[in-house]
């Protein structure tokens, strides 16, 4: 365990954290008795209502594992393998999930560079030109990550242009949420309103990364789209057989509000770690926090020294810049010890 | 909800049930400060350990949300997609995974009809003609599932007669362990016993029928075909982010013999509910009931009176068979009221 | 080279045979200046008109480089990863592929045991059971072959009977037509009373067994179908770039009944030989010749002395069933010789 | 047959060329009687030897029908699908072929950008940051065109160079050969200088751009890694029934240098074609001429002038680069009256 460091809480990633209290509490006020397996049972009808009120009645909602699982089998539903799929080449479907959509879907992941995690129409416009021709894979999808992997956001209106953009060349939008709440909450936004309102055909929302411990929704934004997802959650080996467990998380998480509760505390950690560090003339924040990361320039040699008590992820070796993410459970007092610990390390 | 019955415990299927207490507790218990995710963590490298308490120190073993996910990777890594998996027609993998091991391995299953859910060395010997004619699937697994889907079990000189037939023939022993505790609990042995000490290769060992809510472990009895595991966990969409969650769980069902506690019930309570049945002169039991399944043909009328207040499955809706499966919490009050339930409803 | 055999043919295969000259002649008409590739050069438009003329103005036709290719892609535009085909044990999808459809479409094969090759109504009923249940793959293909693979044809109104199930039950009909031309002769019919009038939905019209070098078609009787066949042929590695000398080899298949020629010859010897055999007591003809097969029991030991002189496949190895294939160039010289071994062997 | 135009021989592809009437010949001469089907045939063996007359005697060579399916079934056959394979942006493997590799082998394609279609030790190191890391692909195979796409290609040093760096991080090199004669006439050396001597570990070598109807070969140089190609093959649809016919194809190039013929004729053709543009003041020529491959850069309205009589294909739109490729078959008249209609054309 060469790894284990001391700081209890560290700013390694999101999920790194536990699991919310009310979360759990809902997993024990959920373990009574029988109930049928793979969803056919209350909680998991009471938890899909809980979507509907948030996205709209004429969402289709299917409950997952993982994270991973869920961008996969979503954008399995809408895909054949001789499409395609654009996204960035940040996104956690191009460089995080071992090839994963490639495997399952067949498709090629068409990776646009960005500098802030986020593509826009004019970037995926010259990747359209091979469309009808058959040596080429077909675009079908837009994929983006909500917030992105860089703690960026997307605005409603750019969500809007990519996908009228998309829908305009028969194409789909789809978004992968796994911090659909830290963007609703950065945006100050209902979840509605930058997913349905704004386009979006489906949706991975994130759960493991908002304060619980497992658990991820696909969420169809058109019926159609997810005639035999059933069968394609099944085959994707992500049938949840005590389903109920899944359910009653995110029915803790979408009542009350918890959900923005979390983002927006995770989200103010954020910043008040960019502004501690912010002070350190040593040290650039690289991307305007939007959500719940910090991108910094961190001199090579301090990283060295800081990764001996705390775990974090150099995001790309080349300019040594690091990635630190706060999460629902990060309190300024873990802040404060970084930050101290960032200083005398600097001096 | 249309399935939704009054009894709060039924004999649907054993992950119908709920999760066990300690199990919560030790969830709840692991619920302190940060780790690190996917498994680098101190709940998970304890696991491992109780693991290999179990099934000898050079065991490797990996994590995965379900039982699906389980089997398919498990039977990935060590097979190419020209190969073939032997299994019985009644196995998990060939009728109740929609077709998920196909699509993951891209193998053809070869299915043997069997009267108990039991493959013999003698069904699977005509299988191998093909061998070495590129025309055809090569065989490279036999699986079996321990216990059977028909509450049957194999014994360790069974097993082992299969594991010598397959390593002769190049071939690797594969278990669906969905149900080994069940299995073990049976024959009264320990785990290293049908699995390590009968030569088997590779197992799916299951939780989630067991008092965990969720979490299932792919066992490798030799480390040379686990090489690469971590690559098709996570491409296969199986790397949990919060692991220990799952760690804590197994780390609850190994400790104390929780795990036999809770199989030695649930098959308990299957004899107990098979010698009730028995007595009831319109009900013919169908199969020794070895584990926790208890399989009994009902006239087809009454299936329907009982299926008004109890979801259960038919297995054989021909020969009106129905499947009645126990779980850890199962009570003989629960038997009683289903069974008067019964009688009630022959007369 | 152990199998190769002194006669110039033997009675192994249908494609250990040659080409037709009129074949090769149209190859090497074809065989001037440049023309555009992959297909869209006038020798394919002549071709598919050719297919048109038999088989419908409304067929979209593709062609493809070799007969599992075409079963394979055909297979794959009308399934989903989660769907069934319902096909004899016997089937040629089923045995003599290396599993090359569940790898590409990732379909199940549920395979029906048979007599003679053929596969009725009663026989697929059972496999619906699960329609709609997200555990069990989802049927949604009746595929036949035609002849079979036992040398036994089905007449228009079986096929009929078999596409009226499938239709009503959203499922299609496919037909594997390696042998398609020797089954239409066999039958005495055009080619579109047994495909298009029947309610094929699509068919592998075969080349190669009937005089071709290589080279298949997959044709669809509704194009809604094959709306992005294209698409799938490329990324199927079946898009042949000199497509031109395949369009040209089928042109001249199809014109002046070269098709229905070469078929009917080789059933005519087919005939013969089994007629011959026939009169041998230590042999009995276990199948109907209705196409270019004979299938006949040969004790052992008269098998093993006659391949000693002619390579030929034992069908079935505990029956000491033998396939005998006659082809386009098969002579009653041939066979003359061939009975002739037989009968001084079996004294 | 809005594309047909009037010259009968074009520069749109290598593959727009008929067959050369040598290999037509040895089709002929091939059709004599029966030999036993996909490959145990005497035709196969000769051309077998033939190639391993090239490449070195423990060479292991398979037939298969096109060029795609050499390049997905080669990559197979070394690679598991959470392996990457390395390639430059404009190979064909990248843009081509719709998506054929990532759907058949499951891995991920890291495609480098390039100028003249070559990739160098220096643009993959930066690739093998994630090696062990199981979040990401795992690179595996560096894959080279050679001739590439650009019409340059890789001298015996330079694929050395990428072999030796390959080896050494456990990767191998792969070769898409559709036109490794070209290549081997443009630098003059031997088949063998620039695979087997440079390290490389499995070849396309192709057969439809050098004169031939159809058939490519996968090479490998190592026996080890073709273990179980057949099966593959077979799997990849791929295993030619009637083999002889294209084995007497390859038999017919590799005898007395008819490859390096036609390779070096198009190679000469293509310099003429260079020079002979490169006096049109208007028209760039882009890339060196190392093989049979003229890129230049054209107005966008002469281009459109120009492919009203000649088609042919923009290789970048933004830019206007044509492509133009020579052939064996390509004539100095034929350059003659399109360099006239160009220069009529810029007036």
């Amino acid at each position: 365990m060469t790894k284990r460091i001391k700081p209890s809480r560290s700013f390694a990633s999101d999920n790194n954290s536990g699991v919310h209290p009310s979360v759990l509490q809902a997993i024990a006020a959920a373990n009574e008795g029988h109930v049928i397996a793979y969803g056919d049972d209350p909680y998991t009808e009471a938890a899909v209502q809980k979507f509907r009120e948030h996205f709209g009645k004429l969402v289709d909602v299917y409950f997952v594992f993982g994270g991973t699982g869920a961008n996969v089998l979503g954008l399995k539903a809408v895909t054949e393998p001789y499409h395609a799929v654009i996204c960035a080449e940040t996104a956690h479907i191009n460089v995080d999930e071992c090839g994963a959509p490639e495997k399952f879907t067949g498709c090629k992941l068409l990776a646009v560079p960005t500098k802030d995690g986020k593509i826009t129409v004019d970037q995926v416009k010259p990747l359209l030109e091979g469309v009808g021709f058959e040596h080429h894979v077909q675009p079908r999808v837009i994929s983006v990550s909500q917030a992105t992997e860089m703690g960026t956001v997307y605005r409603a209106r750019e969500l809007k242009t990519l996908a009228s953009f998309a829908h305009k060349h028969d194409m789909l939008l789809h978004v992968d949420g796994a911090r659909i709440a830290n963007a609703a909450a950065g945006l100050s936004v209902e979840l509605g309103e930058i997913t349905r309102d704004a386009g979006v055909d489906v949706l991975s929302f994130g759960g493991a990364k908002n304060g619980m411990i497992y658990g991820e929704a696909v969420v169809f934004f058109d019926q159609k789209l997810s005639k035999d997802f059933k069968y394609i959650r099944k085959q994707g080996t992500h049938l949840p057989s005590k389903m109920r467990f899944i359910s009653a998380q995110f029915s803790a998480l979408l009542a009350d509000g918890l959900w923005r509760k979390n983002a927006e505390h995770a989200n103010r950690m954020a910043k008040v770690l960019a502004r501690e560090l912010e002070k350190i003339p040593q040290i650039r924040i690289t991307q305007e926090v939007q959500s719940n990361g910090v991108f910094a320039i961190v001199p090579r040699r301090y990283v060295t020294l800081l990764q001996k008590q705390y775990f974090f992820y150099v995001w790309n070796e080349a300019t040594s810049e690091v990635r630190l993410m706060t999460s629902f459970d990060t309190t300024e007092a873990d802040i404060g010890a970084f930050v101290s610990l960032v200083k005398k390390t600097v001096k």
